[in-house]
């Protein structure tokens, strides 16, 4: 059992949960990160007691600093580079929000750290240029995502193995599913769509979310970058990923395997099911999460989803880095715009199109490279959001 | 992949299917044994060209030979233990029907063969015999019951392991959960139960299975000697050990770990499926079975079943193999009396309860010691069936 982690986003609804876990496991915290929600950092700072904390801003920093007198503080995107290459903890659990949380994966993975990874717009974005320097820095990254961790779960060999989850080997494999609740707005049509509201979409019918990764699940956006996460992490063929759509989210992914046989991993909807996998790794310790009961289950279904952004996604993971870092940094954009009602629903798609049809970008090498991408994405994508707002509103 | 394999039983279900598999994946097949299923036997041996066949009968053997002059013929119980200690196939697989099974089992184990099991009787009659035997020559067994075969497959572990079930730990794990599909009789009240016919028995909803397995199935003794051999095979307290009956047969097995998330093991009910999985482990081969199809798949349900006989199965497995094999031995002789009509289908547990409460044997510590076990447990049984007969017909 490991002894020490560092948990940045540490204010996010899976930095919140990891604290939990690693509290139950026995895990000392050593540095903790957040943004701009200082008041839940002060408490978690008091109770957890880490020696570096890193926050946004220097306004924040400089403030604790007078009230922590024996921990280090930092502030900012170096702050945050900087913290994830100390040497004392084992894992470095990244559940920072957005793309943000790609300086903190490389510098972790840089300095041979084991990435806990819940930040996927880290590894859409630089795809196999991260998972590349893991493997060269022999380094692991244990996925924190539900669905990543089932398929994670499903995927344990006792056959050599190179790949960056440690233990798994996906020789075997004909595809992976990965289930999908269908978000707020399952089985509604296109014209029903075109109204819904901020306040709709981030109402998600069984995890509970911040608004970001709730608007995405409202759109399928999420399941899309699940599919390029899972392309680059399992290193697998993107057209070899499907979704089913089921709503009572028990089972959280699914392998199926070259001989038809399909293994699934279920388990009560709680975040702290694939952290507690992910730190106790690889053993399976007891723990608070509610077990399944099979005698008082809801049957299981499953139905098909609708493919257009989902395929978009698989499109975008073959091109490479610059098309997925081009649909995860216009889908940020358009779902801020979406948040302070600039566009309207529907519009998300349009900007990632857009986006992703206006991306001639090489894929890039280096982190610097994903950078430029990133950024200019996000200028193709603002450019569209303001020609939408100006006709919509 | 290996190259040679030995099928025991071979025109029973299993067998054919075994045959079926191992050509598919190109295995060629050294010996086969039947009992007196003479021309189906006949055809198998036209097919697969095997150099030793046993049969059951001496007369069988014989006609056989004038026949087929390149293959050496043996038969009984001698040939059936002879069959299996040859060297050249790098598995046996063991489907003979009932504790005859028991033989080949530990011939093939004693002469350093892997045993791919179907026969249920020989492991539990004999228990942690066999599996101690396995262990001190250094080989394996694999689980081809698809609720066993599906555990060996969530098992599957990059730990450090002393299973005779190759690639697993049960280290981590809280309980099995063997699926059941209830038989043709679920829901039934013990009223309507009681003159159940032989032929309403074999009707099993969804597997097609010989006549005693299927009576074993609507009785849920099937069941019960299913958690028996799970506790030997995979070296797990019986308590530990869960059914759920699942009517869809979809999900063939799981397992809960200590951290409250449980992996399940699916396919559409194909004895192929987990035949495939032993013969090609720890590769998996794309094969004629059919896949699962999530979006047309029925809602999977769960629901408890009755507890008495899978209870009673549970207390035999912490008692050791005299209980085990008195359960086995009894059920046999019971239902071959059921199927001939002598006893009604509720006695059948009458019988297995009788012989449970008379049985004062020691536990057995050789092959010996269980056959003795086997044949006074039977003549406990006879005692009970004709009393019941009497009174009843």
């Amino acid at each position: 059992m490991i002894n020490t982690i560092s948990v940045l986003g540490s204010t996010g609804s899976v930095g919140v949960k990891s604290l939990e876990v690693a509290q139950k496991l026995g895990i000392k915290i050593f540095a903790l990160s957040a943004g701009r929600n200082i008041s839940l950092l002060e408490k978690q700072i008091s109770l957890f007691s880490p020696k570096f904390v890193c926050v946004e801003l220097f306004e924040d920093a400089k403030k604790l600093s007078y009230r922590f007198k024996n921990i280090k503080f930092l502030f900012g995107t170096k702050g945050l580079q900087e913290i994830s290459t100390l040497i004392e903890p084992e894992i470095v659990v990244n559940s920072v929000s957005g793309f943000e949380g790609i300086f903190p994966a490389f510098s972790a993975i840089n300095a041979g750290k084991t990435l806990a990874l819940a930040n996927k717009e880290s590894i859409v974005s630089s795809g196999s240029v991260l998972t590349k320097l893991a493997r060269d820095k022999g380094t692991k990254i244990l996925p924190l995502d539900s669905e990543h961790n089932a398929i994670w779960q499903c995927l344990q060999t006792n056959l050599k193995t190179e790949s960056v989850v440690p233990g798994i080997s996906v020789k075997n494999v004909k595809k992976l599913i990965l289930t999908a609740s269908g978000g707020p707005f399952l089985g509604m049509k296109c014209s029903e769509l075109e109204n819904v509201t901020p306040e709709e979409a981030v109402k998600h019918p069984v995890w509970n979310m911040g608004a970001k990764i709730s608007v995405d699940s409202a759109t399928m956006v999420n399941k899309g970058l699940e599919i390029i996460e899972a392309a680059y992490l399992f290193d697998i063929d993107p057209f070899k990923i499907d979704v089913t759509i089921h709503t009572e989210c028990v089972i959280h992914s699914m392998v199926e395997f070259n001989d038809n046989s399909v293994l699934a991993q279920m388990a009560n909807a709680d975040m702290k099911s694939p952290i507690f996998y992910a730190l106790a790794y690889p053993k399976r310790i007891q723990n608070n999460t509610k077990p399944l009961d099979f005698s008082n289950l809801n049957s299981l279904s499953f139905r098909k989803p609708e493919n257009s952004i989902l395929n978009l996604c698989r499109k975008a993971a073959i091109l490479g880095n610059a098309s997925t870092c081009a649909i995860s940094a216009s889908n940020e954009m358009a779902v801020n715009a979406f948040l302070q009602k600039k566009i309207k629903f529907l519009d998300i798609e349009t900007v990632i199109d857009y986006a992703m049809a206006k991306c001639k970008f090489k894929n890039a090498e280096t982190l610097e490279e994903i950078i430029k991408i990133d950024s200019e994405s996000r200028s193709i994508a603002k450019e569209k959001i303001e020609e939408i707002s100006k006709n919509e509103f």
